[in-house]
């Protein structure tokens, strides 16, 4: 995971959970790096007073007063739109590489493509990474990553935003905790920006987006004794605006068994607004889209509850596990060793490839 | 359809009917526009008598013999791996744009951005056309497609190379024959070296892949009157390598009718060699795909039987008949008719979007 002091760029959406989706995951999972939040709206209070999240952490007006607490680096905390970066933002872009920073942002547009983002850069000795960046010389996916002997798993969902990456990492501690040896793989630019490294999968030509998930898993197997691999999921089957980087994403890492991760009590499918499907459906799908290339499995049901109280979180937990006859819990609210229960009762054995059949 | 003098560059490979693809798909749609085909190895001989396709169409040895038939463009006819340009062809493409000629190409790499060939289009007024170059600006896919009065129908495949784009062009003269005003929507290089228009749908960034088989959905039904609109397929849902482009291209064009396309024999799928499922199998796979978006049926199979004698080839569109319960014909070889009739046979009605239901 990363390691280097952090400011977070959130300006005017600090208060946004949907606006500020990396600022939020950077300050659930790596909190200890984080020295100052900018949004000038809620400067002056506590993180946690504006995110219930990262205790202790300053928000500041703006890049001058975050400079005090000596970053190494400022990561741009908000998705925008289609890639679109507000230009009343751009200079504090500026000022922090003219200070030495290194800037990394997620967008769709390319801040190292950008000439006065390039000149600041090199006046201050900044650095921009851009996470969406498509790694050069991709593979197209051929099945390579069943060669691993690490046992992978894929968080998949009922739609964009419903907890997959939260679910990954917290699946890996939770692993690591009873001495697994697990690795997160990262596939979306807050992942990215918590573990360090990964591929944006959804940034990359569409001929080489399962080539590049399969890469992903290769390297996380390339390290010694890995036992469990988490590859983070995006978008998902019924969600037809995204629904080919998720098919490409499960052909390409080859999971073993899935997860599948759902937003409590949301009834559309966000952009199209047409009807949330059961959850019986979804896992359905997920399954056929499986089965002839590797027939592997829904084996547990992560569900995000952070809009109801404790108690509508329990009842809704019991009520999807009627549902679906599958284990479920909320990973954050309750922890994720339901989930990885349910993920060890096998074993960790491999599911072997499509081998043919008769239907 | 595209009608200008045309020059097919299949050098060294015009007998492989796998690698020059594009070649064979121009010389069976629109010979008439052909003037001559380039491969050293068959100079003299008729084009029919090395592809069994465009009669009285000469093939010559080099761009200078070709450049005797006054052509207006020139078509890369072949496929190589990974979008790899072999150098010894590299001169043919300068001393093409050097004489003036559009030099059209569908590879991955782009011509357009080559120093050599821009400069040899400088030189000699030639024009470079990337087939596979990424439209600026496009959207993501968000259910407009459902929007338009025409029907539309999408080939998919049980892989690749299974006759989609032969297929859809089949299905559009036929309707056209009977008076249907119908438009043929190519997704590949060859299909658009025919229709002289379109988007390469594996050469989009995976976001915005539904979106563009939206926008091309959308193109072609702006004209006035469209009926039926025939979506050429890439991939397959069970070819792990493209599936993700495959889904895509589904929920960007929504369907309302989908065509199954096999290759009469085919054991094993290709590039991964696991085996071939059953048909019912990928209709299932398919109808499930659709079925949380757009509940779209398969309406027909289009069997690919170049490799068989007649009777062989009756036999296999009878054996698959009874395993699908479905019509199925090989359109090239017995022309499309049994496909429009299935594809008519509720009058074209449009099929709603996913209203939710109870599994």
């Amino acid at each position: 995971m990363e390691k280097r002091r952090t400011v977070i760029l959130a300006e005017g959406s600090f208060a946004d959970f949907g606006e500020s989706k990396t600022a939020y995951g950077i300050l659930r999972f790596i909190p200890e790096t984080v020295v100052a939040v900018i949004d000038s709206e809620h400067a002056g209070k506590d993180s946690s007073e504006v995110s219930g999240l990262g205790h202790g952490i300053p928000i500041v007006a703006d890049l001058a007063s975050a400079l005090q607490h000596k970053p190494q680096r400022l990561v741009v905390g908000i998705a925008t739109a289609g890639g679109w970066f507000p230009s009343e933002l751009r200079k504090i872009i500026v000022e922090a590489l003219e200070n030495g920073l290194e800037v990394v942002s997620g967008l769709h547009i390319m801040f190292s493509e950008d000439d006065e983002f390039r000149a600041a850069a090199a006046r201050g000795g900044g650095r921009i990474v851009d996470l969406r960046k498509e790694p050069e010389n991709l593979p197209v996916g051929t099945l390579q990553a069943q060669k691993t002997d690490a046992f992978v798993v894929l968080t998949v969902g009922t739609d964009c935003n419903t907890g997959k990456m939260t679910t990954s990492i917290a699946v890996v501690r939770e692993a690591e905790k009873r001495g697994i040896k697990a690795r997160f793989a990262p596939t979306g630019q807050t992942g990215i920006a918590i573990a360090g490294s990964g591929i944006c999968i959804d940034h990359v030509l569409s001929d080489f987006t399962a080539g590049a998930a399969e890469k992903l898993v290769l390297e996380q197997a390339s390290a010694s004794g890995v036992q469990l691999i988490v590859v983070e999921g995006q978008g998902a089957l019924a969600q037809p605006v995204y629904s080919g980087v998720t098919l490409s994403l499960m052909h390409g890492s080859l999971p073993d068994a899935m997860i599948l991760c759902h937003r409590a009590g949301q009834d559309l499918v966000e952009i199209v607004d047409t009807p949330m499907p059961p959850l019986t459906d979804h896992i359905r799908l997920y399954e056929e889209a499986m089965r002839l290339v590797k027939p592997a499995e829904i084996k547990a049901v992560a569900l995000s509850t952070r809009s109801l109280d404790e108690a509508e979180a329990e009842k809704a937990i019991q009520q999807a596990k009627k549902e679906t006859g599958l284990p479920v819990t909320d990973p954050i609210r309750f922890g994720a060793g339901v989930i990885l229960d349910a993920l060890c009762a096998d074993g960790l054995k491999k599911v072997p490839l499509y081998k043919g059949f008769q239907s």
